[in-house]
This record gives C-alpha cells, sequence and structure tokens, in this order.
C-alpha cells in the first residue's frame, strides 16, 4: 500500500513505509499477482537493463513524499516495446503505473499496490524540429530542461516553465497537464501541445502525432490524454508548439500595502505592460521573513518598506529599450498613484537573478522549517487574502496555531488565479494532515476554487473528487475510462473514485 | 435529403434542392418521424414564437450552401428548456441538428434529412464578466460581435476573429473550434475556453462553467465539445478568456519575389516583431488581379513592384511609438537584405483598413466570378506554393483549366499553416465539384497535412475521415460518441463516419 509523508530535511534520511494514511480501506483491486514467467516474458521482450526488480528508486518519489510497493520497473527505449508491455499486461490483468520524472507532488507516478512501473526515461530523443514553425515533435521521456536547451540555439524556448524542469518530462508534463510560471503568457498546454503518440492500455498504439497548428478533423482526441495522469494510457510522443526566446527579460519586485493594491497593480501590469509581461507572482510579508530566516540568512531584502504583500513582475520583449521604458513608466506611474509603495528594477542577470530567488526559495524554506504541508489551490483572485486570514483563524482559534501547526503562508500566480499555501506542521502526524487537507479545500470548494490548480489529483486529492465535481462530470470520466481501459489496469486508484 | 450547392452571386436566387448530391446511398438512419404529437408537446413546454414550423430560413446556411428537409426548429431560452428537448427527443428518438448562427461551411449545422433543428439565437445573454480576470461566461447563442462590442470599453477583446463575426455564435464557434485571424497571437479555443455548460443528448445538464484559468481536476471534459460539432451534444455556455485590447495596431503590405522569401520575411517578422505580431496573411498575384477585376475596380494596387506573393503584417501593441519603431527596423531591414521587395505602412487607420482590404475581399472575389470552390488546408508551410502549382498542372494537363476550371488562388494564414485555396467553376457540376475535392484533399493527405484546418468536417468530408485518420483514432471517436450518444441522435451522419 502506498505510504504519504511530508519531506523535510529532518525526515529525508529516516523515513519509513507506512501502511495505512490517507486511504486505510482502499483495497487491492482484483489484478494478477507478478509471478517469475511474467517477468521472464519481460526478459525476453526487454535488454537486461530495461528489467529492474531493485525498485526502490522508483518507488519513492522525487519529494519523498510517498512510497509504493512496485516488484518490476521497466525502462521501454520504443513505442513499440511500450506497446507490448501494455498488451501483455492487458491480457494478463497486471496493474501498471506510468512514471516519467517522478516529480509530481500528487502521488500520480507511484505504485499504490505493486503495479509495474513503466518508466519513460529511456525515451528521450528528440525526432525532429522545424526551424521555421517551431513545433518539436519528441519522446515522452525527453526532460523539460534539455529540449529547452535544444531549441534555445535556435531562437526558440519551451513555453513552460517549472521548478522540476531538469528532471520532469515531456510525457509527464502532458499527463499532469503542467502549468508553471510562464502560463499566464504562452497559455497551457491544451493550446500547445499539437499531437500525441499514446501506447492505450490493450497495447494498440494511437498514432496521432500531428505537426499542424490547425487540423478540425474530428474529436481533439489528444486532449483527453493531458491531465489524465496517466489513468488512459502511456504517452510515447508528443508535439509542441514552441514560441521564440525572448530577446530581452527584466524583472522588477514591488511592495504593496493591501491585497487591493496587489490586484490594481495587476490589471496596470496587463494594460501598460501587455504583451511583453511574462510572470506576476506575489507573496506575503510571512514568506519573507521565513525566507529570510532558513535560506538567505545575512542577505538585505531589497525593499526597504516592509509591508504586508510584495510582487515580481516579469518581462519578456524583442526590444530591451522598449521594455525597460514601459516598465519604468509602470512602475513610476504606480508610485505616483499610490497604488506601489515601493519598488526596484534589476540592472543586470545577477540582480534579476537575486530577485527572483525571494519567490523561488519560498517552497525550499517551508521544507527546511519542518513537515511540509503545499497546496495548490485556483480561485478569484480577490479571494487570495481571504483564505489565507480564514485558514490561519480557524487553527488560532483552535489553539493549534504555533503549537500543532506554524509558518502559514500565501503565495503564488496572480495572473493565473493560482493560489500556492504552505505550512509546517509539529513532527508528522497523519491526523494533523488531514485536519488541513480538510479545511483547505473545502474552503476551496465553497469558493467555486479548484483543489488543484496544476498539481493534479493523483491519490492524494482522490476523496475530494466527489466533493469537487458534480455527479454528472464523475459520471462521464468514468465512461471515458471505462472506454479506453476495460480491465482498469492504467494508474488505478488515481484520478477518478470508483 | 441535404443538398449542396455552391454560392455565386448567379446561383443565389435560382437555388433548388438537389436530392443526391455527395452522397446518393445516403440512407436516412433508424429515427422516428415528426408527428404532431410530437409538435404538440414543444407546444407545452415552450411558447409559441419558440415552435417555428415554416423552416426555410433554417434548411439553408448562411452561404447557401447547403438546404436541409427539416420540419421542425425549436428556439429554446433556457438550459432547462434544450434539457426539456433533448430529454423528450432521446426518449422518442427524434434526431436533432444543433444550430447557431449557421455560418458554418462544411454543412454541420444543416439538417440532412429531417432532423429536428434547435437553434440557439435566443441564448443570447452574458452571465457574467470579471473585469480583473477578464473572464467572460455567456449563453452559447451570442453572437461573437455582440461580445467584442461588450468588453470593448471594459479594455477587453474577445480572442477570435473571424469574417462572420457579426452572425456566428459562441456556441458554434466552440463546437467548430474556430480559428480565425487572430489565432496566431491568442491561441486556440483549446486553451481560451476554460469551461462550458453543455446538455448532453439524453437531456442531462453537464455544469462546467468553470471561470478558473487553471484547474487539474480530473479529465478536461470540455475539451471534447470543443470540435465536436455539435454531435455529442448540445453548448449551451461558454467560459472565455479574453485578452486585453490592443492600444496600438498596424499594418504592412509588402512585396515577395519567390515564396522562401514569403518565410523568410515571417520568420524575421516573427524575431523582430516577435510579441506584438497579430497577423501574418499572404496571397498570390492572382488574388490581386481577381480583387482588382471584381471588387475593387479603379483602386491601385498599394505597390507598385508586380510580385508573384504579397504579404500582410499586422501589430498589435500597448505603445504606438514602439510598435512603429519596430515594424519600420523591420521593413528596412527586410529590403536592405532583399528579403523585401517593396513594401508599405498603413499611416492611418483608413489606410490601415485599405490594406487589410486586398486580403480580406479574396473570398468575395471568387464567390463573384462564379460557382466557388474553396479549400481550407493546414501544411507545413513550405509546401503551399508547391500545392497551388500541382492543383493548377493537373487541372491544365487535362485541359479542364480555363474550360473547366479557372481562377486557381492561393492565399491564407502563413503563422498558422494554414492554406486557402479558391477556384471557379462552370456552371454547377456536381462531377467538377467531387473531382476538385478527390486532387484538393488527396494531395493535403499524401504530404501529412489536413484537409481541414478550421472548417469541421461537417458533411461535406465526411467520405475523406477514413483516409486521413487512422482506424485507431476511427475507433476512439466512435467508442466517445457510443459513450455519450446511444441512439446517436445528435447530428447525425456527421463527422464520424459509422
Amino acid at each position: 500500500m502506498l505510504s504519504r509523508r511530508f519531506y523535510s530535511s529532518l525526515s529525508k534520511k529516516t523515513i519509513t513505509p507506512l501502511t495505512s494514511i490517507k486511504h486505510p480501506d482502499l483495497k487491492r483491486g482484483p489484478y494478477k499477482k507478478l509471478e517469475t514467467k511474467d517477468v521472464d516474458y519481460f526478459h525476453r521482450i526487454l535488454s537486461k537493463n530495461q528489467v529492474v526488480t531493485e525498485t526502490d528508486p522508483y518507488n519513492i518519489d522525487f519529494f519523498n513524499l510517498y512510497r509504493g510497493s512496485s516488484k518490476l520497473c521497466l525502462f521501454p527505449t520504443s513505442t513499440r516495446q511500450v506497446s507490448s508491455i501494455l498488451q501483455y499486461c492487458n491480457e494478463q490483468k497486471l496493474a501498471v503505473v506510468p512514471q516519467g520524472g517522478n516529480t509530481g507532488v500528487s502521488g500520480g507516478s507511484i505504485a499504490v499496490f505493486d503495479e509495474i512501473v513503466v518508466n519513460t526515461s529511456k525515451l528521450n530523443q528528440v525526432r525532429s524540429f522545424d526551424a521555421i514553425s517551431g513545433i518539436a515533435v519528441v519522446d515522452a521521456g525527453m526532460v523539460l530542461e534539455a529540449l529547452d536547451q535544444y531549441v534555445a540555439p535556435l531562437g526558440y524556448t519551451v513555453p513552460l516553465d517549472l521548478g522540476a524542469k531538469g528532471s520532469c518530462q515531456l510525457g509527464g508534463n502532458v499527463s499532469t497537464n503542467a502549468g508553471g510560471l510562464r502560463l499566464m503568457r504562452f497559455g497551457n498546454l491544451h493550446g500547445n501541445v499539437l499531437g500525441l503518440e499514446v501506447v492505450l492500455p490493450d497495447g494498440t498504439i494511437l498514432d496521432g502525432l500531428s505537426a499542424l497548428r490547425k487540423d478540425n478533423t474530428g474529436y481533439d482526441l489528444k486532449q483527453l490524454f493531458i491531465g489524465a495522469e496517466g489513468t488512459l494510457g502511456i504517452v510515447t510522443g508528443v508535439s509542441l508548439l514552441t514560441p521564440k526566446r525572448a530577446q530581452s527579460t527584466n524583472v522588477a519586485m514591488i511592495a504593496l500595502d493591501s491585497f487591493e493594491h496587489v490586484q490594481q497593480a495587476y490589471v496596470s501590469a496587463r494594460d501598460e505592460l501587455s504583451e511583453i509581461l511574462s510572470a506576476f507572482e506575489f507573496w506575503d510579508h510571512d514568506s519573507v521573513q521565513l525566507v529570510q530566516k532558513t535560506m538567505l540568512q545575512g542577505q538585505s531584502y531589497p525593499l526597504e518598506a516592509k509591508k504586508p504583500f510584495y510582487a515580481l513582475l516579469e518581462t519578456q520583449g524583442s526590444r530591451e529599450e522598449h521594455d525597460m521604458e514601459k516598465l519604468e513608466a509602470y512602475l513610476e506611474k504606480g508610485m505616483t498613484q499610490g497604488v506601489i509603495q515601493d519598488g526596484v528594477l534589476a540592472q543586470d542577470s545577477t540582480q534579476l537573478t537575486g530577485l527572483w530567488q525571494w519567490r523561488e526559495k519560498i517552497p525550499e524554506a517551508i521544507t527546511r522549517s519542518g513537515t511540509a504541508m503545499t497546496y495548490d489551490v485556483a480561485m478569484d483572485i480577490r479571494l487570495f487574502p481571504q483564505m489565507v486570514t480564514d485558514v490561519k483563524a480557524h487553527f488560532e482559534e483552535r489553539g493549534l496555531l504555533g503549537s500543532r501547526y506554524s509558518n502559514i503562508i500565501g503565495f503564488g500566480h496572480v495572473g493565473d488565479g493560482n493560489l500556492h499555501i504552505m505550512a509546517n506542521m509539529e513532527g508528522f502526524d497523519q491526523h494533523g494532515q488531514e485536519e488541513f487537507d480538510e479545511f483547505v479545500f473545502n474552503w476551496a470548494i465553497e469558493h467555486q476554487g479548484s483543489i488543484s490548480a496544476e498539481h493534479g489529483i493523483g491519490i492524494h486529492k482522490i476523496d475530494y473528487m466527489t466533493r469537487c465535481k458534480n455527479p454528472v462530470q464523475l459520471a462521464l470520466m468514468r465512461k471515458i475510462k471505462t472506454a479506453f481501459d476495460k480491465n482498469g489496469i492504467m494508474n488505478p486508484y488515481k484520478v477518478i473514485p470508483f
């Protein structure tokens, strides 16, 4: 049975499998148990180094959050091999969990019981890149950053940017519908993925690797696999539209004395920076204190004014002097109008990185401060401060703030309506985790928000699907799952509650 | 039986139903025939003016291309009414064709036999608009231009722009996955539609009107309805992300002496105009001559150089002087390098409209010159001139150019890889139409292109689905259709060949 444990620097070395975290009642499905003859079969169709029975590294995810009990991990090197594997598993009713870079944070790529891991790491080639259209066709196991490095000298960039870019793979990005920092500028994967090659649960290869920007011929099947978290098949190839790489990048950090001013600053950034605005991130003052205490000791904060909120604006454009002129005018106007209380503009790439780190180091600051709890909700941005305030008040009223929970902070992507709430918990306490989940997820659902803006459902949020989706939506999802995966072998127990 | 006839100014008034165009073998499905008691039922649940038996206007599409034989057209005013209608039709096995602005050009919104038309024109309200996020939630029958006019004073614009914008409806745009002129800038509807409300074939209301920019909670069901051409249900509500309205728009027209130079001009426009580039259209010299002869007699062409190709570039940005500086530098560089042979830059909005008309009037010029044939293919842009040359050569070799066919021209959206080929046919000749279809569609399929970039399949291209889609894709489409529409009542005979 899969276990869930929150990473902290303390727990990293002592992590042990827990047997009944989150889903004590969950029963193993009616799948066949792996036998020696199955392993023998895979040895016959694959090379020695593609059949791995030392599965420990593939039973724990990147952040040490989950631990599975898979006994076999397969590393296909071709779509044809993926097909042979799934055909056999489907015939034998062996359950399968697809795994890419294993950087997901909802447990989607870890076996819940003893599913066979099919890892795409050895499917990692660029199949083609068209320097006129910017369309890249790549294997699913291509690492996001590796693709970015491949297209960079040709003047292109990948349309998504994640903290995990050095490890996450395109197939996994597609399967979780990864968002990231550039979504407000380049849009989501439903718009940027032009085609997919997918091996269906029975081993059939769905060849839909179109490299066309427009194609209205029947149902757009690829869309179903984007965000399906590997429950409908294994993505083996991705056709992706890449945008031109910006020739000029600028960053400003601003201080604001209310969340209303954060909103105003965001709205006028969309007006005045418009086509060059590439990120608008915010965080609260508690986040600054935490980063300063745990990560950037001795470094002074770039802004003197101590304010409740800060924001980072990034512009990406094609002409440095135009972009700077717009950004300076924006800052000047905001300060004159009293919306922006203080601001600083990076003068070189070192300063640019220096400003970004105050935003980027927040998650790590939490994980270094104890057992970390991380939430990724989407909602009307006007609700952001209310949600953080309500969470704090709820646990303070119960006398749990400062004792069981601490460091409740809010930050995130204003441009996408995506709030991250993080907090620390004293020790590792399953009940404490569930109590926090319950309050945060219910708050989001009650306020017409989403319990998962970009991290997906996996196993972590499966219990909340019946609350955040209506019965009609759930019924259609089940119909689709059944139509695509009759035997239910693909990534069972995840995403869709049966 | 649905008839198809190509519009020309001559045929407009004399159009008569033809009984066996394109699909002489097509048989009416096992649907119930409309009875008086059915009409009585609809009279009971709807007001008098919502039940129309004078169906002529709804049996012919906007361009007089198709003629159906529907005996009943219903105009629901609420989602609840759409639900009651479909529940009844599903129980009674009455076939239904959804209809919006009826501006489609593939026959998707016209009854093939006697299907009941459910027209969304009376569902035309803005449900909400959020001036901070730019998210509009509207009824499916909202006219595209009306929504643009609604959001304009609030600083926003719709992310798609079509010739039919004054008549087409959001629900129809979604159902055909409409592309249009702004796609290269704002992306497609799979990225911009945030949520949908759909009435499923059995009358169940799928409430998925999310107004969140990010939401990764289970399968993204709305994606299936985008481009399904009404075969899976009737879209009744749309949540759409609208971008900020540009504060500055500029247009240049350039002359180029080869298609290689068109490509080079496009690539460097993406480099140098980058984030402000909003359109890059091209057309050939034959298009100019045709427009000059039929539409803009007496007007001199803005460019003196007579060249095989022309292109129109549009920029949309937030600062006029910056945009002009970039555009002027781009033109100067292109001319210095010998890529651009001649160019002109609009100095005011009258000139801007004047330049655009040489591109926008091409389709009308063809329809005024005889029976028009129009194609909408997508492919690698390097193939554009080859396709036009091959089409001309094919019919010239057979002695048909100048006799049966004339005015074969090529133009389209370079930025989207979307080529329009249009031609005139002498009189209206079904065989001539099919012969042209056959050559153009097969050419596109053989060159890994799409037979429909944005116009959809409808009834016109249904015979080509088995050639342009592989059996795996077709099988999945059929599975989805069956899972959603057990009785097959929704827009039968269209999109998916059974």
